[in-house]
């Protein structure tokens, strides 16, 4: 896989295409607005996401999506989860009959589906061929080449095994998996997981309290996971605990600020106004609540994200609550 | 249970003396030293330890062993592992035949033996009494009351229950396990990860790096403790975990700060000395490795940390052999 697409040019999907680049691919970022995808042809930047950095020689850029896909061996998707549908339904042709790795995190709202499905369906290409990229991928931390492991996943073992050999940078160790299910369930809930933590904080709890978060939150993760057919090992591993952890740890995640600014007593339309959007984690959290109550699965956290976000309850009173239930075997 | 003796009177064992007496007992603390037995009996404060801050009145202390034993409930022991031994063996009686709770993180070294172990030993005392307290705990969020979950391990569930429910402090959430051996070990070897994450920290990785190691760490913490008898949900759990995510996220915790000082460059004599203390998990990390040898169980993050105490190997090569090997299945 010499040649990529990558779709859509936020700081992942740019900081992605760099990666890529440093496997030795030739890669063309497909950015929707156009002078984005200018300032990455033209200077090798994209100042709106990544300021002044600058990307390899290797990374291109286009607004028309037909030109991106051409020729490509491989494509890489990172377009937001609520947008994504409507994003590849405008395509005019199918996407290539390619392997498709999806880098992108959440579920999506009404449908309840998994972004692979989403890829699959809008993007009219054989689910077989669609895969995932997740772990703890802080893209800040990826773009300044530091070290760190990632976990590729296709129903198909040997192409998990060539998508990663194709994008592993000296920095980037890969690990193979064929559980995309539990890979993409891991990586679209961690970030509700993420508000309740950045609310614990905000609210002035230390360490221990969000270690317990933490380690509940997987818990939950895990059970839902499992109900829709994901590998209980899965959660255990890179894509899962791997990170939730990076996520919970970093002051930077979206998410995570959202919840401390919600911790700190701010209202949900206050909170990601300061934030700057709406975090993904809010969506995900209320189809998340909403598939947990069909499988019947038990998500307490979950439950209380969505409580605070779109029923004004107080998330003081919340966590409470979460941390103070009786004796009982863990 | 209405009257605990606690051994030992350095941060934790005063601190969990705290708690006890928050939970509605009375509570006699034994203190090695008579200067710092008298100044919590007679001004409720351990400055040595604990700074400024008041303890409960119904906290009390001295120096004899026998004085804090007679007519206890239950027994607390807080005295650190390598010297747990020879401090239970100057006993003139043995441990009284009531719960005994472990409070203790470490493996001793020269025997591999677990602290309930050295407890029943060198106490006198029934093993089906020793039990162990452990989860994500940092004392000194502990000492400010701030919510937190423990997980309380015995042989007998009933014995769980009952002291889980005797030291259940309105802001300590207590679980019961009859996994002594999986909680304990748990304890132990997330000292010896907490100075490897240390030593990633301070060589300049950010949050991919070091909850990449959390998460492979937890899985050779697991691998140990399984080949112990241990079962896996405890590493998943708070004691497991949670425990090892809220000693890694510390920059407290002096095992993470002998690890950043190594990460930084200092040698093993500097570090401790930076750090104030050989940390305990230096004496854990060679105790684990060599248990870990014999029973053919592989724990690379563990050696790695030897490898960089004992044997002067450089912690930048170390930390980048565990990151960059080859594509494979996770």
């Amino acid at each position: 896989m010499t040649r990529w697409a990558v779709l859509g040019a936020g700081a992942w999907g740019t900081t992605f295409a760099q990666v890529l680049a440093d496997s030795d691919a030739q890669v063309t970022v497909w950015a929707r607005r156009e002078e984005i995808a200018d300032r990455i042809a033209a200077e090798h930047r994209n100042p709106d996401y990544l300021g002044d950095h600058e990307l390899p020689r290797s990374v291109t850029a286009t607004s028309r999506p037909e030109e991106a896909l051409e020729g490509a061996d491989a494509v890489a998707v990172a377009v937001p989860a609520q947008q994504l549908r409507a994003t590849l339904g405008s395509f005019t042709s199918p996407l290539p009959a390619v392997p498709q790795l999806s880098l992108v995190k959440g579920i999506e709202r009404g449908t309840d589906a998994r972004v692979s499905e989403i890829i699959a369906e809008a993007g009219r290409v054989d689910p077989a061929l669609v895969g995932v990229l997740s772990g703890p991928n802080l893209s800040a931390e990826i773009l300044q080449r530091r070290p760190c492991g990632s976990v590729i996943a296709f129903p198909d073992a040997a192409r998990a095994a060539a998508v990663a050999e194709a994008c592993a940078a000296p920095y980037l160790r890969t690990y193979t998996s064929t559980d995309v299910t539990g890979v993409e369930i891991a990586g679209a809930v961690k970030n509700v997981i993420a508000i309740a933590v950045g609310a614990a904080t905000g609210l002035g709890h230390g360490h221990n309290t969000t270690a317990s978060l933490i380690t509940r939150g997987l818990a939950e993760i895990t059970r839902l996971g499992v109900a829709l057919g994901g590998h209980r090992e899965t959660f255990a591993g890179l894509a899962g605990m791997g990170d939730l952890v990076a996520t919970c740890s970093s002051p930077l995640s979206r998410n995570h600020r959202l919840g401390l600014a919600l911790g700190q007593g701010l209202d949900v339309e206050a909170a990601a106004e300061r934030v700057g959007s709406t975090a993904e984690g809010v969506a995900t959290a209320r189809a998340v609540a909403s598939l947990a109550e069909r499988l019947g699965v038990d998500m307490p956290i979950t439950r209380s994200v969505v409580a605070v976000v779109d029923d004004g309850a107080r998330i003081d009173q919340v966590t409470a609550a979460l941390l103070s239930r009786s004796v009982r075997p863990e």
